[in-house]
């Protein structure tokens, strides 16, 4: 058995990465972690794992959840990530990071829009992005996974067949994504609660979010060139899901079914990306608590545009989900173990 | 007093009408008409009418109503609203309808949406369409209003300045606009059911949703040129409102300040259109259940790029608020009479 | 016009006081504080009352406010209210108190409950209980009024027809009731986040909810004897509603109509009592945003008990509504001035 | 592997049970039968099954999925589980029925509940009321099993340990429950739409629910003397999940602890009851999606009244979960699998 220890486990993506792996066939809970709730049993913070999960909640110590582990993810808020990286680096055990700061080839685009210098910019090196669907060789390889942002996987396998394909003009890409509020982290600011979310959209941080430059980094590899688009976040009232629609300019006359069969060739056998077949486009509910990314498009001839609108649950595989496929990868397991299940839809 | 009557007095557009009217200080009601439920108390059908309106529902009976009545209002489904009109037209009564059959210039433009011939074609003529920020002249010496579209009002009053005052390039204007449940009307569909609405989202109508022909009119007659746009709706899990997001390409460089101040300009003295200072954006909340429009936006300079937002309640100002905003300019009332109170916000 | 101050402007029953104040035909506003945001513009901290209230927050200073008020509404934290309240009672202006400290004839009995000493025990004697459709003689003398629970306004007038009439035991009185999140005011507490909320529904203070003290004050008031009961409080995922299911044994045996007819009676010209007749039952969406209570009923003849269902918005019937309606009757206004509307129904 | 059908696999507790046993190690699919969407693959009727489920939804053939089977699951309409079940009941194939046909030890209680003559009498005396936690014994030797109502199953183990420890008087039990809008099913009554029913909540068949006469039978049994009682089913606005709030009568001084106790005695070695400790009460996000019933409770010594709260997700052990324990207890498989997952929680 895999041991795995979870960093920032009280966390909705620790938690939920908890959850995943409480199921999982190969591995076991070596420390799970809460600076908030060390001490407590798990089941008494989450009542849900009662039954499920016994283990009790220890104090964050980086080192000896290392010693103690094959693996380690590490969930926890952008400034503890930063001290306890480093600690884990020196020693052997894997390490998947949910932050920010492993997801840069380039210290610069980082340091531009955290707006801070990097702590470990000599792990920038080593460390690998953690989109399993398009860098698994890397991953299968690394030490240190930068586990992508939820937005950015939902965004960037919705444009790379376009990009890789060179289908699209590139110098007009918009991505209008919607997400969760599960998405803002289990948050006590009055903005994510109840009342003031019911009922309730908006768009936020237009033209400034940090995704945008994890998107621009991973599309201008493919492109090989240097692709800067905008990307619009909005805060929808549903705990669960991102929808991203993503539009960009043809670069000639295709039909529907040509693009579609170009994304059903750019991700054959990935077993977590589904097309939709034409007329058929993408829902929340059917991707909810799964691993999936659903992708569908609709080309419209009458303006050379095509809209590509992809969606998945942002907390599994834009968090937890991602998490322990990459584990998988990283471990040589069949890459799907203990994500292989569908979505809720209710 | 204005007598009014409601025909299709039980959708959710007709009755949304009602309620508001039920507090007009200058309107009494005539004929509450609907066919399913002729006979009934309005009462009986929504509970929360009693002690507020006492009335009976009626059959529908055009020309009756046209007698007995200074202004009808149309909420009928597309087809039942097609055979009503041309009855009540020969009448002196003045009508607002709210379907989609009143809102062109062009009998080709909307044939060519709706996939069908007009039905009263010569009437295309004499009616106005009753955006009121727009089209408040013509709208106060119409006998026939064709009431706007709940997105085509979001949308078009969010881009009417820039292409006025010749800020964006008009060949790559897309608009994402999400709404909520209502704008399916008051349905019996599996798909609009709770269970398979909330906590769910998802795109529809890509490229061929018919409020694109409507925004394309209105924006083309401002720029005196074709303008042709993407629009893409979302259905969201929530009652009422729309969001829109619109994105532009800018033909030149611009501060947010200098652009708000367009903006600002371009809608003095209009009470219903508030426009956001730098920095903030408009949220459902703020206009739920109010007939006011919140614009907010934001330049990308790194892009050269600007993002609008604007947000309405889509069953008020997007359908029975601005009906009544309509009423008001044609009878020469203050236009705001019975509809300037604030959102919900809860 | 009624020169009124509200205490505590921006929580939610403050802050919907103002939202139906600011159309009240009788009202103009004096003082908006709000320890939070003082200095800010109202329309700044809730913009949806942009173009309607132009007014500044201001300070709390209970005899500035006081000064220049003819009546104070207090909706202030527990601890303040008991600070503010003696400063203005010494003044001329009528107050209207949101908490519960003036809403108990029996200092013992509010002690017990709130588990504190009085802070102004010698003011209970002038204070008055502002359930309007029960003590409506002494609201129009009272210069201080305490302004009842939501889950007492709902249950109280559920029950009363059946004590005052003796048709029930009153030995086995059981209320089971149910609230919307407005309830806990606006929390940034992660317990009332929309992540821990939307989809989840619990009970909660079961037999030591303070409210049930007030039902079995105004209980025991009509029986003419001590009544004990239970009350058990549950959170549900919407913002505005509760909904009160009572329970109690039959002293003998009655139809449907017989007690609806009972029900009807004593509230024979009560506008916002709404009796719902036989097979038909309160719905949350035929109330939200008015100040309606809709009261539906059962007769179990099996069982020889019956079930009545009561509803209202908790934060209009049930805080701000029902204080204007307080207000309309301590000024001689027409009692449903300004709180007259519809459910918002959608 | 055991050869599963599932006669109604379209509906809201077939697919449940269809995406549970899709993970179940023992179980592979033989028929999924469905009326409406014969023909279709399942993954195109609920996307969320593409890559996970490969098969097509069949005709409803009784016979063919009798002897392609060992188990047939029958989660149909009212109406057609009567034409089905004595097609299947002559076979060797094992069944478990959804409806409540097979429910009831006495023909006379089911045809007074239900109003209607039972189609099968015959087959109530080898039928086993399939509530696991109560008849495991003889579930284990069933060849039909009548599936648990929702309602009931949460309801009937809340009060179990109360009746059969002799701790309460009988004579006043009330259960005041409430649910999701799943219970409803896959239904397209507008009562059921998101409009309707987001925001809102409401009490229906107030003592004439047929779930009253399930829950009287079993707790009779457990008593060895009539019992009946008061049982209320609201409508909440969630998807999954029923909470039941049950009051009785102590005939004696207990505390808190002490009937705790009796709980976890009564359902020691039960993995799915989990019983809270004091002071805690339960939450449907810590059942939603799982098979667990939480259990808590308050003693209010003032009334000498126990409040006991129950939790399920009505469509886990409420339906689906159930049938799948009651699948593993008579082919002797453990217990929970397959559905010893935690609950979603988010």
């Amino acid at each position: 058995m895999i041991k795995a220890s979870v960093l920032g486990a009280t966390g909705y993506a620790g938690v939920e990465l908890v959850r995943i792996l409480s199921k999982h066939p190969a591995v076991s809970f070596s420390h799970l972690a809460s600076r908030s709730y060390a001490g407590k049993a798990l089941s008494e913070v989450y009542p849900n794992f009662k039954n499920v999960v016994s283990l009790e909640l220890c104090e964050l110590d980086p080192v000896a959840a290392a010693n103690d582990s094959d693996i380690v993810f590490t969930a926890l808020p952008h400034g503890a990530s930063k001290e306890v990286i480093p600690l884990l680096a020196d020693k052997k055990v894997k390490i998947i990071d949910f932050s920010g700061d492993f997801r840069y080839k380039s210290r610069e685009v980082y340091e531009k829009w955290y707006g801070e210098p990097h702590s470990a910019p000599e792990l920038l090196e080593k460390s690998v992005y953690g989109l399993c669907e398009l860098h698994r060789d890397e991953i299968a390889k690394a030490s240190l996974v930068g586990n992508p942002g939820c937005y950015t996987t939902c965004s960037i396998l919705a444009l790379a067949p376009l990009v890789d394909k060179e289908i699209i003009h590139t110098d007009n890409i918009i991505i209008d994504a919607k997400s969760g509020v599960t998405g803002a982290g289990r948050s006590s600011s009055t903005d994510y609660s109840f009342c003031e979310c019911d009922g309730n959209m908006k768009a936020y941080k237009i033209a400034t979010h940090r995704h945008t430059s994890e998107i621009e980094q991973e599309l201008s590899l493919i492109a090989k060139e240097e692709i800067t688009l905008s990307f619009t976040p909005h805060l929808i009232p549903i705990k669960r899901g991102i929808l991203s629609t993503c539009y960009a300019n043809l670069n000639g006359e295709y039909t529907d079914g040509e693009i579609i069969d170009v994304f059903k060739d750019y991700y054959k056998g990935e077993y977590f990306v589904r097309i939709c077949d034409k007329g058929v486009l993408p829902e929340v509910k059917n991707v909810a608590g799964s691993n999936f990314v659903d992708i569908g498009l609709c080309v419209d001839r009458r303006l050379g545009r095509v809209v590509v609108v992809s969606c998945i649950d942002n907390i599994v595989k834009g968090a937890a989900g991602q998490a322990v496929q990459n584990m998988n990868i990283m471990f040589g397991l069949p890459e799907s173990m203990g994500i292989d299940n569908a979505a809720f839809y209710l």
